[in-house]
């Protein structure tokens, strides 16, 4: 039995609220369970610099959490002076699965900053990012077509992301807190709509893992995504 | 007629609401019409190196803007390396503000950090968090009453703040971003509950302000804060 | 009686001498007592680049103190990385209230720093900076004129800073160390020679204080800043 | 035919020389082709302070370029005034690697760094870096068994790395700069001696990749690790 | 003909004025010319922690500029985040140059900060800098001696330091800063009361400099320190 | 005798390999006896932003150590956050040396960067560098005519750097981590092919040092630094 009494292959409650900030482009608050992450997009004119002249645009991320997002306060990265090596490794992570599903030509220049701010923690708020920023990404480009800046949409798939462990020997789906500090195995999933991988990432946290577990965690990740992706598309209903 | 269509002497609808952060000791989400900023109290058992040994303990606040709270995205303090001055200048008001109605020797050698994010920014943003932060240190001290933590409450009488303004002439409450950048003089006044002053910040951002104006503000300000006060007590009722 | 028996409503001896820089294009060295700050003016052909193309120019200031200013050694800010917030906090204050009483499109697309460093720190050293980095400036603009930059000077008013406090129940006029530490209510203020209000700050460092107090500290820092205009007047005859 | 006419499934020569550096208690200089990475291991007699009391020892690893180790000069990340993203991404995935094999308990207190400064880069040189700081760190044991600070190797097993792609729709091994430049997927894989799992990291740079796709490059990459884990036990032999 | 009308082997007017700074345990301000550099002296009761339990203690120098000492305005140090390299040599020179007449043992377990604080700056603050440091210092020694800290004076001679070049093919004595910014040779020496060499720094600005016109500077520089120690002597008597 | 057995007057064996860094412009790896440093020649197309349009070009140095170069591991200068002041005085050493040798006008507007990185730390890594660096140098420059970018070499002479010292009352010639850790004085110089002076630093580490003194140590420099510029010479035979 898992301690949130799930099923192996049973994602937590998940929500999707579009809309919430006032004065970005595109906006939503996300729930995986008791993880809350307010994804934003905001849209600047230009691409960055490396970029002027190439007829392309860019999609970044960054990611950061609110100081008593979890159990003990944290300090916040401003107060440390940098972003901290995990910071970093997110918010790479993030960026480079929403481009994955972006055209950046048919962008244009321009670029698009999602900002996933973590409200509260408790496991998987790098797969919370990916599959709400993927929301606040698309009402951006909405917002864009309604004011004819773009006539065809840069987006070509959906992209959702989900964590998946070997906990007491089995494999399971969608980690929070208590299950992810005990698990042997951990391991994140980034794919598109249409079932191809964009990012695979395994780490064994005690002993290694065999290529069976991590096969079984590559099936379990594949229905959750493809249920993220239907409760993405809901939301945008 | 103000941009709002407020009288000069009228708060925004102001909300509080407690128990948004299910890991902090305190807290609360408070609105001054479309500024949001989500306060927390976090506990932490040992006051700052500087106080041990001396039997009082320590109350203290961060301050930080999400990069989309605001019109334009704002870039992550954590980025440019540092907290700005203003955001310096706006947590070490809230913390003199707070430490103003708390009796340090009463709470003991413990530290309590109140953390004011704002989600959303609309003017206002100091004032509302030294108001919101103030519920989340009540909820923290209520959290360590509950559990026989304190016997008598450290808190001497509650604090609110809120600004006030020169706006075409008029003394004006409760000033919003769009007449907060029109305004030519800009102030803010943090009272306790019992109207004492704990803090008054008049600038003149254009031509100087006489006495009579700044006197005008005052009895504003007094009224605003005399009705934020009540919205505490009844939050918390 | 006061620790340096002066009456409530008595500044300390104030000096100013000119031209004690011999690189700047204006300076002089102030003193409040035993507070020394040496100011200079230091002009720049060119505005900050927000500016460039607008036709204004811009007045700012930096304020640090040396060392062994003060009673014990404080670390100097280059080794600890960054200006402290109180540091900012006065440079941003001095920086305002002199750019108040000058006209920036009469300026023109230049820029003037003033810097304010403290030689010498027994309490008030904000309110010398402000009242001394005036004469900088005004020698600066001086100096400007005789060499054809402005016709007409920029400078429309005076301004000068006192600070005031409440000392066991009574209301004095710039406070010393000394005094500044037992206060239980300090507060500073900018006005212009018109009398025209720049900033008031007050803050209570202990109980509340009342309307009235706030009153008596008003008129004497009206008082006292008559007096140091004058003495601004006599410096440059 | 791969640019370096190698087979889809050739490792590039190997070379393993250890004892390279004087003054380290482990030390070896790994070449993957063109890629050279001096890898030293540094024993220091205490944990880190958050391991002190627990009996646990350590073993961690930094990283870092030459600044002319590669095409074109790269900035020195002492003068940029922090390690990049990625550079903390990799060190942090030669730590986790390494201690993989290690029981820290039979390690005792101590901490082991493993630095590995890449003098030449040619691709691959985070696989090079674990593969070769895992020689230093069987170095630095050896070192410290024939000095009977270890009775017993606290290393379970091996470990090796070496990364994989999917070049011209075909999956190839062990990517040198231009190949890398070039794939439409790069993967990385660690492993034991055993054949276990440690991490799996998958990235599609341009389309996403299949399930079927991702398992051919496991298993080059299972039949690569095997190569390097014997050329290690040669190096020591 | 020198820039000053200088003959080659003649100092600037040199003055130092004692006991300048109130708080410091010992002060003055040298000028060379129109260098003019505040030198305080700071004691603390513990040395630094890599001292402590060896008896000895330390004697150590801190150095900067006023921003607008120079000509033209320069960047605080506290703005750019760190000391500039050129701070950093100089203020290893004058640490070290003062310590080469200290019996850090005699001293005993405390630290001395020598603060060198250049207000105006013509060219040789570095050698400014060292000789008035030494008297900030030896009144820090009479303050303790004073006080019974100590019985027996850890000063075992005087130092004192000053620059030379080659100037038009000549060897010349204490360059102001015109004939520092024409000089084809650089040189900086620092000795003792007794003669002996402390510290020599020559450095070829353009050509190559021979052994002859190395020991014509040599030469001057002792006869200019000869004088320089008996200032400081004349300045305490 | 010296701890090496060697004559006071006689170097460590010496040795300059070049053409050991795959991708830079220039390089060598230079041993003085058990120190050795990588040095490589990166050239750029343009001159540093200070420089453009003066139709001169820079030569500028970067020097660093292996965090396990030394007999204990030292912390790594971008984990820090900056560059030590020693780093920095040694790379302006290096610098200013090897421009010394270059006719800044006949290189044009380009920018050839030295980095001299310290595989192994044994004593002398800043005379290792300087002499090493020439020959990183030299190859860029040749590298440069060889494809017609220059027609005539920039480089005016031979420059290279030795260390003497006077242990146990006896001059001596490059001195070993062992002997400079014991000596009473330390001295570098740097000298050109020619025999003319480039650079002297010369420093008492315990008592002051006579005349005399240092020209003895002048005169063994002479020698050694002779033997070097012949060893600089055969390297690119």
């Amino acid at each position: 039995m898992r301690p949130s009494r799930r099923a192996p292959d049973e994602l937590r409650p998940v929500s999707i609220e579009r809309n919430v900030a006032r004065y970005a482009e595109g906006s939503c608050l996300i729930k995986f369970g008791e993880t809350h992450v307010l994804c934003t997009a905001s849209l600047e004119e230009k691409p960055p610099a490396w970029l002027r002249g190439t007829g392309k645009g860019w999609v970044t991320a960054e990611y950061a959490m609110l100081p008593r997002a979890t159990h003990e306060r944290t300090r916040r990265e401003s107060t440390s002076g940098k972003p901290s090596g995990r910071t970093q490794e997110i918010q790479r992570l993030v960026g480079r699965s929403l481009r994955a599903v972006v055209d950046l030509v048919r962008l244009g220049e321009k670029q698009i900053t999602i900002d996933c701010d973590v409200l509260q923690a408790d496991g998987g708020t790098r797969t919370a990012s990916i599959t709400g920023g993927f929301i606040a990404l698309q009402e951006c480009v909405r917002w864009m077509m309604e004011r004819k800046m773009l006539t065809v949409s840069p987006i070509k798939d959906h992209v959702a992301a989900i964590s998946c462990g070997i906990s007491k020997g089995v494999a399971v789906l969608d980690l929070d807190y208590v299950e992810d500090s005990e698990a042997m195995t951990d391991a994140n999933f980034v794919m598109t709509g249409a079932g191809g991988l964009v990012e695979i990432q395994g780490t064994a946290e005690g002993a290694p893992f065999s290529e069976a577990q991590f096969l079984e965690m590559l099936a379990l990740a594949r229905k959750g995504i493809g249920e993220l992706v239907d409760l993405q598309k809901k939301a945008v209903a």
